[in-house]
């Protein structure tokens, strides 16, 4: 077996002062929401906001000299590689990333920054790793695989050591599950220092990886999907992290992209706190009702990343808002004549909700010239505001909902 | 005096356990923008999100036992109300608060969900205040003000108390100030055990009460302007709460409404945290180059809470999207014939940015029926990008740029 407890043991001996040891308080709001006891593990208060520093500070701390002096390299598009930037420039070994020409110029500028040589090469992450392995064997750097390096699973796996340490009598622990290595390195952790307490790997349906593993009893390539849990978007699970994983992990579940744009939404409101798409999918999982079993148990939810694109994160709290009933939309059919629009605004404040955009199409409003629709984007307080407000309007308009 | 570091060590013990002992980490990246050193106090990781819990219990505690079974009475349209309903809750206080027409509908049922009683009344919170008196002494409840009771002002004092044992070697704490409950008691304790630590406060320019104060020897008060930082946004300072600062507050300083919402995203963004306008203030004092003479030097920032409107946040998103140059509109006059806008996009496309947002207008296009303006808003990298897609634009079209 690739990693062994002791090896986690070692990671956690050997990272210690150099990476952050995050919290892990109860969230009575998120208890609240969810009929569990939960409790957020919340890696994305690492210096680089995510979990990726653990492994690779592991990993960097067990080079050869020789090689600590020539350096490593790495393919990515994310948070391995900003951990690597980070930890090579604290241990003062060389680090170079080649990034996939559609990593946000963000992840670019921030991994330069922390004091890599950055490469941004290849259409998809597969030419970026073919550049990453001719540049390794052309300078004799170490490829610092993300989430298949034994050095890293078992970095990763300190994780699972702190929960034990910080919550006692856990009931289960919920890990985002993309490349495979965090949950591989926690199951470890866990399963042999506490076999009762329940495993449960987290996918988006975008990424489902370690499900078509299971199924397949081997890693296999699965589809690519566009997923708000860009952290867990990799072509497969690891060949080591699945061997470790498949007799560890108890359950694998998948949630939607709506659950976890809304998960992302409740950490902000409730917990105060910013998570990229990965990183919610645990809560994203108890939300979305999938699992029921975990009523009233004690619950540990891995948050392993914050960075997530502010824009992104924008759009987000909107599309939360309309989950929510505080943001509507309809198209109200008025008269064209002077006052029609200020009849259509009157009978809107009169309820008190607050216009946000309106638009006029004369063009495709109908056979009647005497009216014209009109597209209206409302802020309301919630369902029921909402409810009242059509009642209100469809007493003088002609209304069309979008849901 | 009315509060004085006894009351505070008291508060201390009093409300340990019942409040959350919030971390004061430093910020890295935070240290980097500044060129401080900077330490973020988190209050906003208390359970109803910010530090007024601290008072309330430190009050409700002092009450007398017949009071206690009676109940307590604030108008509040805001975080004093939640931290009062949360801790009477626990302590089985009965809590009434009377909320002005206009406080938010979340927090309205917020604190009705944590188990008081909500009274929504008045215009203003003059209004809502003058009910409560009514009611106080209708039903004989003991009035709780927010910023300016002397047990309040000691349990607020608490924080100055954890940021001496957390930061060794402080240089200066920066403070929110709005009623001057929270500065005043942070001053009794670090300015009776570390008077060499700057006590420094920060308002919005439009929540300026404790400059003003300061200028005519005594609480005034100021006209009322709409802010991010609604937290801030008394009519006054309280009448203790000057006393006790006034002596003890080495410095105030007032911050523009467009630093607070920077300061907002960019604790978003490197914090990974939530912060509401006021919890903001301290970072955007210090972003906005306001204290030169901390360069360099050991500062911990008071972040009192995290109640920001999920629909404000993302507003205050897109507006510092605005600011990094990492959005951008302009409009530009176009061929109204077929291929006109195929050409427009297919430049912004080479340019690798992203259109968000487009609208022709027709009507107000100028004399030349041949020509259209399109208003364009677009995604950009930063400021660099937005000039290279001006000056690729600029070859083919007629561009007005909005700033």
């Amino acid at each position: 077996m690739p990693v062994t407890l002791p090896d986690v043991r070692a990671a956690q001996r050997r990272i210690a002062g150099g990476v952050t040891l995050t919290p892990c308080a109860e969230s009575i709001p998120l208890s609240e929401i969810t009929g569990a006891q939960v409790f957020c593990k919340l890696d994305n208060f690492q210096r680089t906001g995510s979990f990726k520093e653990r492994g690779a500070r592991n990993a960097l701390l067990q080079l050869p000299a020789e090689q600590k002096r020539r350096g490593v390299i790495a393919a990515s598009a994310g948070n391995h590689a900003l951990g690597l930037a980070y930890h090579g420039k604290l241990l003062g070994v060389p680090v170079v990333v080649v990034m996939p020409d559609y990593a946000p110029l963000i992840k670019i500028t921030t991994c330069q920054r922390l004091g890599a040589r950055v490469i941004v090469h290849g259409r998809d992450f597969t030419e970026a790793r073919a550049q990453a392995n001719a540049l390794a064997a052309a300078e004799r750097l170490q490829y610092v695989h993300g989430f298949d390096d034994p050095a890293i699973i078992a970095g990763q796996g300190t994780i699972g050591l702190e929960l034990l340490k910080q919550v006692p009598n856990l009931d289960a622990i919920l890990c985002p599950v993309g490349g495979g290595g965090l949950i591989a390195g926690i199951s470890v952790a866990v399963k042999s220092l506490q076999p009762r307490i329940r495993l449960i790997g987290v996918e988006s349906t975008h990424t489902a990886n370690l499900s078509a593993a299971l199924r397949a009893g081997k890693p296999v390539v699965t589809a690519r999907h566009a997923t708000l849990a860009d952290g867990l978007a990799t072509l497969t699970v690891g060949t080591n992290a699945f061997a470790l994983a498949r007799d560890r992990v108890d359950e694998v579940v998948s949630v939607s992209e709506d659950w976890i744009a809304l998960a992302i939404l409740r950490m902000l409101e409730l917990e105060k706190t910013v998570v990229e798409g990965a990183g919610a999918a645990p809560l994203a999982a108890m939300m979305a009702g999938k699992l029921p079993q975990l009523a009233g148990k004690r619950v540990a939810l891995v948050v392993g990343g914050g960075n997530i694109d502010p824009s992104i994160l924008s759009r987000v709290i909107e599309k939360g808002l309309v989950h929510d009933g505080r943001l509507t939309r309809f198209t109200a059919r008025i008269s064209d004549r002077p006052g029609g629009l200020a009849e259509l605004s009157r009978v809107i404040a009169s309820c008190g909700a607050s216009i946000k955009d309106i638009a006029h199409d004369r063009a495709f409003s109908g056979a009647d010239v005497s009216a014209v629709n009109v597209l209206c984007t409302v802020e309301t307080r919630d369902r029921g505001h909402i409810k009242a407000l059509h009642r209100a309007l469809r007493k003088s308009f002609k209304l069309t909902v979008e849901r």
